[in-house]
């Protein structure tokens, strides 16, 4: 096809170029770009989106966005080289998308005759404060037989150790595990939505999706000066958490140090994700009481069982002792995790009930120190386990962040192994 | 337990009966009142929350939210009796929460020996414009074999038809269908779950859930001077659609006037929604050309073929035979319905695809006259067809509004037979 051709087209399709123009004074007050058809347009004083180069990935200590959708994918290809291939054009669709740019020329900014390098859904809308966090799954590094798929085998951290089975875990393969994953928090759906489809289309043959989450609802917090989130329990969710603003907590109980090695995880942290099934019915016949007794704090202001307000220190002796947050707080458990986890609803489950929960993520240094003491304590001993099931599960090494133009993700793990 | 119980308890657990005290200036600038534990609190200049009381249903021709749960129920008790008393009690939560308040006496305002009459997470939201909209579906008038349940049988409206099978339908019985409906429609996705979980949690015994489907993005618009929103396909939906501002069309195809009959159905509308799955992969590995050609309009501006900006008159000889919108168009369809569709993203399909889509909702005075004969058109003739699938298939009728503080959802119909 000439290129003439492709110009008369355009003209025959009544493109104008002008691109999209949008009010871009959008909620949340962090908007920086808009997409369009040809380029970005800047979206004045209403905000900034995320950065996307730096020495962490975005999307852990970054204050929480509203809405979610996680991606888990398997890789079908057994190249390495074509691995590495797609992990820089990932990086450079996250580049853009994160930016409030489309991927490629965008949806409309290609040729005519050919498929669209963005599929255009996110067309006209703000950054949104979209992140996109990807993680490497055990078995990228390790066959189920101890085998080395991409010569990755040696690099694995020791940190990324398989979950446990805990007590009370009914988990779904089908809903567990994953090669990949890629976070994409974003304020609109939409914009997370559009994201993760249009990774999914770049791995298009290479990988595949394994599964997804969606979450509507954001339950925790890393900005403890903003409003609590509640969790589809009622109970604010969050309130107890590593801030965004403490680097010195992160570096403690978040971030990978150079010296915890291996030195290409320095700078990264390690992410579980469960979805965790609630069985609301039931708790939506329990009294308020003993509703509060289970967390060990007030429903309507979210303060410590015996005290006033919210940030109030806890009083562990007014609470029972198998109260959720007793055994969870750092004081007696020993652990200090950062929790970014959401609400889903996902239709019904045949018996006339909400599929709903919390799909829990959490970050932390190492997993070994983290997720799997704590987690084991809770499913021994949490009096909320009468209301909740552990139903996937799933856990990544997520590597440092892209430091500039020319990095990717990934690219200490490959280049210097 | 005495009140001295309950009290000396509530000091226990720290309650200062304060409230939940939200900065409320909310997006959207339609925001009146915040849910709190004791009551509402105004929420300023920021905007209203939608009427609940008025001649029609509100969540039809109100301008379309950004989000929707919409949830089918089978009803369980064979009483009738039972059945009024629940719609009454629904109506009573609806117009509670629609107000942004909490159900009964709230999430903490009860007694603490006792299950809390909300379950509390959108306790501090806003009602961000939160609509509640009931729909009868056949069977709740007609037993499969031609029985009478509720001693309605003779007051099915003759346009509430069962809806005929279309050419490539691939219906999932557990998508489809329903006693009754409740399409909750709210700019934030927790307000509309929440607002579905209490009204499911109220009727626990006399209905259960057959199907719920959360839509995490509008794909349609009755505010032709906004931003017109865009579809899985990336393209602008909703340019063409009876407005919120043009009662005249809406009295002509929208809402059932007195002498269409049943009298019961004066005021209301019938409710088609479809789940139709999109073949996203294909569609994504189509050229732009071809996309413009399938629905006869441009990507990026949204133009019909031909023309220049989104609003222009469409030329139909410009447009292929089978596009989209020539076949859809009244000019050439001779139907007019309201589209008040969502986009889902219900995880993966167990192929390492998204399930994902248009659930579809129109309203109209006739299905007949509405749904019915444009289905069969685009089913038969649509290019679309190539990349779409519908799976799921409901119709409603939807009663009149509820017009004062002692109406109630279905009133008409139950009081008066
Ligand atoms: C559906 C399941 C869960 C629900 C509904 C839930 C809910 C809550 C709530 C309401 C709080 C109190 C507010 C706050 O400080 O954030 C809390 C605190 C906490 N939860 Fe959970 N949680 C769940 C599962 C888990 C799991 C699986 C873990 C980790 C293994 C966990 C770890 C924590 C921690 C560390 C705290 C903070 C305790 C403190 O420092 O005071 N939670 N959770
Ligand atoms: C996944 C399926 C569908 C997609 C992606 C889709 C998409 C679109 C798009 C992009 C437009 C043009 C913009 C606009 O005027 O809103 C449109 C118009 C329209 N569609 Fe669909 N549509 C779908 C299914 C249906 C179905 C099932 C019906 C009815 C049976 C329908 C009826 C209409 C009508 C009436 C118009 C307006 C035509 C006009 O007056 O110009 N659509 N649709």
């Amino acid at each position: 096809m000439s290129e003439e051709t492709v110009t008369s087209r355009r003209k025959v399709l009544g493109w104008t170029g002008a691109g999209v123009v949008v009010a871009a004074t959008a909620a949340g007050g962090a908007v920086a770009a808009v997409r369009s058809g040809d380029d970005v347009q800047p979206a004045g004083a209403a905000g900034a989106a995320v950065a996307f180069h730096g020495a962490n990935q975005a999307g852990i200590t970054t204050p929480v966005q509203d809405r979610l959708h996680f991606a888990s994918f398997d890789v079908k290809t057994e190249d390495r080289e074509e691995l590495v291939a797609l992990l820089k054009e990932w990086t450079d669709a996250a580049r853009k998308m994160t930016q409030g740019r489309p991927v490629g020329e965008g949806a409309v900014g290609g040729l005519a005759e050919a498929p669209p390098d963005d599929t255009g859904e996110a067309l006209g809308l703000p950054s949104s404060r979209l992140t996109l966090t990807i993680g490497f799954g055990p078995s990228l590094f390790t066959t189920k037989d101890g085998g080395d798929r991409f010569g990755l085998k040696a690099h694995r951290p020791e940190a990324l150790v398989d979950l446990p089975k805990f007590p009370g875990d009914a988990l779904d393969p089908n809903r567990s595990g994953g090669d990949l994953c890629i976070q994409a928090c974003a304020d609109d759906p939409q914009v997370a939505v559009h994201a993760i489809r249009n990774l999914a289309r770049i791995g298009f043959g290479k990988v595949a999706m394994r599964w997804s989450q969606l979450g509507f609802g954001k339950t925790s917090s890393t900005t403890p000066e903003e409003q609590t989130p509640r969790n589809l329990m009622g109970f604010k969710d969050g309130t107890h958490n590593v801030a965004g603003s403490d680097r010195a907590a992160q570096d403690k109980h978040v971030w990978v140090s150079a010296k915890d090695g291996p030195s290409w995880m320095a700078g990264g942290s390690y992410l579980v994700a469960r979805r965790i099934r609630m069985h609301i019915e039931t708790w939506d016949r329990t009294p308020l009481r003993e509703q509060e007794e289970i967390f060990g704090r007030t429903k309507g202001e979210g303060a410590p069982i015996g005290r006033q307000r919210e940030h109030d220190a806890p009083d562990f002796k007014a609470m029972l002792p198998d109260a959720h947050v007793r055994l969870a707080h750092p004081d007696n458990s020993g652990v200090t995790i950062l929790r970014r986890g959401y609400s889903f609803t996902d239709g019904t489950d045949g018996l006339g009930r909400l599929d709903a929960g919390l799909f829990f993520i959490a970050y932390q240094r190492d997993v070994r120190d983290g997720f799997v003491p704590l987690q084991m304590r809770l499913a021994k001993l949490d009096s909320l386990n009468e209301y909740i099931q552990h139903v996937g599960s799933a856990v990544y090494a997520v590597p440092p962040g892209v430091r500039d133009e020319d990095d990717w993700w990934g690219r200490e793990l490959f280049q210097n192994h």
